[in-house]
């Protein structure tokens, strides 16, 4: 029996009721007296041999007989309109079998009102006409072969400039995102500044950050008779398949979208792209399957980035470190296209429990590829200027920027005024800095030319999960089980930790268990794989099924032996009557006895019974090396440690933390697009001049988690570790390389220049 | 809520029990009285468009990075022993990735107890190497290199030989399956015959046939770390899912098996084929997939076959028709390997109620390639040979044949003494006859060298399918749904009825219903294809799931209205509460009121609530002109009325019909596997020397089916109609031929030669 429940829902600011579906009788958390024997263990991933083997097949290595190719033509200009197209020596190059352009394709929406190949081009790269063709290269052949004579108009490639009246109006009125800032307040910001005895302010900015996903952007679209195959790279299948079916003005069970291994998408890849739809359009009109695989050029140049942003920023304290105010204005760079800006206030909202705060974000378009979510949007640029300018305060109060931390954040949530499901901060701050050795010295020594510090940093991030999310678990007649989910596994882990919840709840090996993942076909909807939300939304659904197939074992069995249900007991296999020692049958040979028993468990993740804010937490250390004479950063070790509830598998936890630890440090030390403002072109849309980090880069990276079970955030008393670790490396780096060297670098990328350049402002100060 | 029920099975002769897991509240057949809207109307193939367009994907058309491909090489002799093999040039050939021969590969069982690839070849054309390689070319050209010295042996070709004690030994202690013959008898034949005031009597024999699937036998195998994903062109993924497991000792969640089209099986498909292990076992071996694909040629040599028969057959009746005894002996040849002779004696036993029944069934076992089911195993040789007698023994009597049929057909059931779930057969005869003008002159007339005249034959087959099997029904959040089943479609649109059923139950429109079949891994078990049962069988548990969902909706809409589940009815789409006019809530609206909502409905097929057979019947008229000059024979005519419970598609189930009669026709006159008695080589295993029917050789095809819902077969009140109507079609021919021209060919394919040469023999007779 299930029953319908209101739950609260915020997203990207706005908070909205939904209605769900719930079981009516939903599992409680293990009790941390429970012995678990799978969960809580650590294991390689159950599809690691395909992976390293490349065996695993992956969109772009899908092969279907008489599959078309499809390649892009792109505008040189970043702001343009086709004034003339001829496309008439590219249709009759050998092997093309057709090409789209503005004047010959319906009409089929894109993202702000606009239409797919609407003539226009509104940042360099974009696409004017695509060809498909039997082979690769006779479609690029056939593109160069396309005559197209643009209106090239005046354009603008950063937010300060796209907010002058003199710009040109990329979307909206004024090219302002919403048409107006999004501005929060809680308490009085003048009166705490007022009250402040100190006031830190400055302003920081970061910079256009692109995914680099391992595995480009790919499509294959078959479209046959009535109904739509996709095979996607995607962080989500249901909202490819929800986004294909509202372009194509198509029912769901029409449109099948299939991903069973991707290689990443970081934010990047939630919904159908645009060489999606193109590839789906092309397959309805040569009705042959199409495949559009992107370039790392043309990844880089379309398919979303982190968006830059200058971020002012004013706190207010105290003497004794308690703060009165957080003033933050915010500003981002959304590209032509886009729909939400990054959360840069996110952390400074919640992060500490300061009475008066005031955030305004604003986000305006440019000439540019559009912005896109990428792991913690906003909070990693939030957290490094907050972050940055709370050491800056510390410094000033003659505070311990870790006691000062310590001192202020928040207990209860600030913004919402209610608890939390779980928060144990103050567990990672000390044992982050014993395991870094804050006390012994993170203010640093120098030697020679090289100066040494620990910088800190706190990190918040959701990653509580949430409904709807739906898990099946079936049994075969051998009494092996196979777990059905309508979600992807995005490289994180999902399938070997979804295998571990059911093993557990089964009492089975976990070789027993098989994951079926991927498909929309057969299975129920599963949400996207972003806000560090898989394990905690689809998880605990998977538990509730393998109950479910336990409870209908046990009616069986109770139906086998001819006694009531409530007197059989499910134990590691066997089944027992109440006050027997001795099992009365195995499930094995239950199931032997029984022609080809099939039973199905239905999951669902219902809404938490409480109002509790679901959110994780974490504190991260880095201890930085800076030569003063060269302005070279070697990042020695960073500690984090994290508190996201239970955790259900050490070893693909601490991978997930190593990976977004290696991002981080490239965001903050080497990752940038770089765009010619002359031409607004990308001048580094490739691997070679978009620096990002090698295993030379390297640190040590040490990490604990709390490992607290939360006690009400679901039945597995997990939250998600997606996003967080990546959350605070930035300003960690920033506060130690400020302690090292005396300077501080308030603008990401923090290139050596920049750390020659201060040294050098700083010395002609002091001179 | 389910419970366990132990139903009696019935398999090639065995009456065993198995224990079955059914419904606690099972569907009703619909009533006489309710209106369908989608059921019993006519669709075309819901998949019609990718099939007719060449879209589908069968096995044959799956690639996969890195894909092998297999060939063997094939023994010249019937009965031989490798003495030496030498694979070295092979091995070193250009792309060839691996070559497997009796000498280096691991033990896997094969049919009766023998080995894959064991140094012996049993019939000509057995596999004694396997090569696997980049490409198909490389492949054949590496197994031309591979040099073989075979000890040869001697052989034998036919069951006469066979069983010989000079014969050479292929299976079992004397050649014969199962060391004894099958026997059954009731009533005492002696007396039976001695009672009888006439008795005629006749040798039948009819040819080995081969089945020539518009889709040659085909495999993909992808062994991937510890599992084993398996394209196949099969009737049964669950048979072949557990037959790999079985051999190579794997669990099933470790074994995927997909069909998602597949192009007739005809009994000849119903486990893993040799070239299914063969493909599995070379992708264990090289690590990448395998595809082994059957030329036409290799397909008719190994894949299966209708055995041969010799059937001798006695019929005593009383001068008023009254049948008093039937007595058989018959005699099939297996080939090298097989467990299951066919089932000649099916008809003798089961037609017609007479008291003193014996039949004697003998298989041998010869060095040809092995015999398997082929549509209506047995009964279409059996059928040829009692109707054809039957219709002697009417000319003997003088009594019309079809009177002396309905005279003598069974009211229940003669050999287990229960009734008939539901019998209508008196009403094919007669409908049949009004059809074909029976009355008017099935005696026929002559003009010039042409005399024409119509044959009549009964019909009687199972087809009611039966427990396990199970099916699942989803509903997306936009409210439409698919049908899912652990089945396949094998040509017959299986799809299309199970679709029919579920927009019946749910009520709505068909093409909100999309089937997902063909993939064991995300569905439940069913059964395979074969036995005339996937409607029946899958069938009902697809509207008992259908009717699952619609109770779910049902809760949660009682729910959203606050209201007991007991007050709230769903109809067509709309939500009424008790004793209201208007709808309160649509189906389409509650689901966008609800995040994301997946609903899953589950299903089984139950054992049926009596013990009652479970059988279908019909009656086929053929209305044949012969040349007796050149003794061309012309079928004008087949009309066929069939009894299987309620039609669920009548177009659908008139493709049946035709596609039967058309391979009925084939067999009764143009078909036949040519064996060289000298060296056991098949000297027609193609389609240029084996004469499958084409469009020329179509006569009209009329038909009509009762339609009448069986009351408790299934909720459907449905059966099968896949081998029913090439049943009778070979007596129907032989007995028109012989009331046109008075000769009575006993053998089939009944050729021009044939008819010639009896007409000569009877003409010598005469003078």
């Amino acid at each position: 029996m299930t029953r319908l429940k209101k739950t609260r829902v915020e997203s990207e600011g706005t908070v909205y009721e939904k209605l769900s579906l719930m079981e009516d009788e939903e599992l409680k958390p293990w009790d941390t007296e429970t012995e678990l024997k799978i969960v809580g263990k650590s294991f390689a991933k159950i599809d690691g041999d395909e992976r390293v083997t490349g065996r695993a097949i992956y969109t772009s290595d899908i092969q279907l007989p008489g599959m078309l190719h499809a390649k892009a033509l792109r505008s040189p200009y970043p702001n343009a309109r086709v004034k003339r197209i001829d496309a008439t020596k590219a249709a009759n190059h050998p092997g093309v079998r057709a090409v789209i352009t503005h004047e010959n394709i319906p009409s089929l929406g894109w993202l702000n009102d606009t239409k797919i190949l609407d003539g226009a081009a509104r940042f360099a790269g974009e696409e004017v006409a695509v060809v498909a063709a039997d082979e690769e290269e006779m479609a690029e052949e056939a593109i160069s072969l396309i005559e197209v004579e643009y209106d090239v108009l005046p354009f603008v490639v950063d937010a300060e400039n796209a907010n002058k009246v003199t710009a040109p109006i990329i979307q909206g009125e004024n090219n302002l995102l919403g048409g107006a800032p999004r501005t929060y307040h809680r308490g009085d910001v003048n009166r705490g500044l007022t009250e402040a005895d100190i006031v830190v302010e400055g302003t920081f900015t970061t910079q256009t950050a692109v995914h680099n996903c391992m595995e480009t952007h790919s499509a294959v679209a078959d479209w046959n008779g009535d109904h739509l195959t996709v095979w996607e790279s995607t962080q989500s299948i249901a909202n490819t398949r929800e986004h294909l079916a509202a372009v194509f003005n198509l029912p769901l069970n029409k449109v099948h979208v299939i991903c069973y291994y991707m290689g990443g998408g970081f934010g990047s890849k939630q919904r159908a792209g645009k060489h999606t739809l193109l590839a789906a359009l092309l397959s309805k009109i040569t009705r042959r399957p199409v495949r559009m695989v992107l370039t790392r050029r043309e990844d880089n140049l379309m398919t979303g980035n982190r968006q830059a942003t200058v971020q002012h920023l004013r706190l207010g304290a105290k003497s004794d470190g308690t703060l009165t105010a957080i003033d933050l204005t915010s500003t981002g760079e959304m590209g032509a296209y886009g729909t939400h800006s990054s959360l840069t206030e996110g952390p400074a909202q919640t992060l500490y429990e300061c009475q008066n705060v005031k955030t305004d974000n604003r986000a305006y378009f440019t000439n540019m590829g559009p912005a896109v979510a990428f792991r913690g949007p906003g909070y990693v640029e939030g957290s490094f200027a907050l972050e940055s300018l709370l050491d800056e305060l510390a410094e000033k109060l003659g505070i311990d920027p870790l006691e000062l931390r310590i001192k202020n954040y928040a207990h209860i949530d600030p913004r919402s005024g209610r608890g939390y499901s779980s928060k144990n901060l103050d567990v990672c701050y000390r044992r982050g800095a014993e395991m870094v050795g804050w006390d012994k010295g993170w203010r640093g020594d120098r030697t020679g030319s090289k100066c040494r510090a620990i910088g800190v940093a706190s990190q918040i991030w959701g990653g509580g999960g949430g409904p709807p999310a739906y898990a099946w678990v079936k049994m075969n007649p051998d009494a092996t089980f196979e777990v059905i989910v309508g979600g992807q596994d995005i490289g994180s882990g999902t399938k070997t930790t979804l295998a571990q919840i059911a093993a557990e709840e089964l009492g089975v090996a976990l070789d027993r268990i098989s994951i079926r993942i991927g498909d929309t076909e057969a299975a129920p909807y599963a949400p996207v794989s972003s806000g560090s939300r898989t394990t905690p939304s689809v998880g605990p659904a998977v538990r509730q099924a393998a109950a479910d197939a336990k409870r209908q074992l046990r009616e069986i069995a109770a139906g086998y032996i001819e006694v009531p249900l409530e007197q059989v007991a499910l134990r590691e296999g066997e089944f027992y009557l109440e006050g027997e020692e001795k099992p009365r049958i195995s499930v094995e040979e239950l199931t032997d006895t029984i022609d080809e028993l099939t039973i199905l468990g239905r999951g669902i993740r219902g809404p938490n019974p409480n109002n509790a804010e679901l959110m994780t937490f974490g504190a991260q250390f880095a201890d930085v090396e800076v030569d003063l004479l060269t302005g070279d950063i070697d990042v020695k070790k960073v500690v984090t440690v994290l508190d996201f509830g239970r955790v259900l598998n050490p070893l693909g936890a601490g991978s997930q933390l190593e990976g977004g630890v290696v991002q981080g440090i490239g965001f903050t030390l080497s990752e940038g697009r770089v765009v010619d403002g002359r031409d607004g072109v990308v001048l580094n849309p490739n691997l070679e001049n978009y620096l990002v980090p090698t295993n030379m880069d390297m640190p040590v990276v040490d990490y604990a988690f709390t490992d607290v079970p939360d006690p009400t955030a679901n039945n597995l008393g997990a939250k998600g570790l997606g996003e967080p670790p990546m959350i605070p490396t930035a300003p960690a780096i920033a506060n130690a390389i400020a302690s090292a060297t005396g300077v501080r670098i308030r603008s990401t990328p923090i290139t050596r220049a920049k750390i020659l350049d201060a040294i050098q402002a700083a010395k002609e100060v002091r001179q």
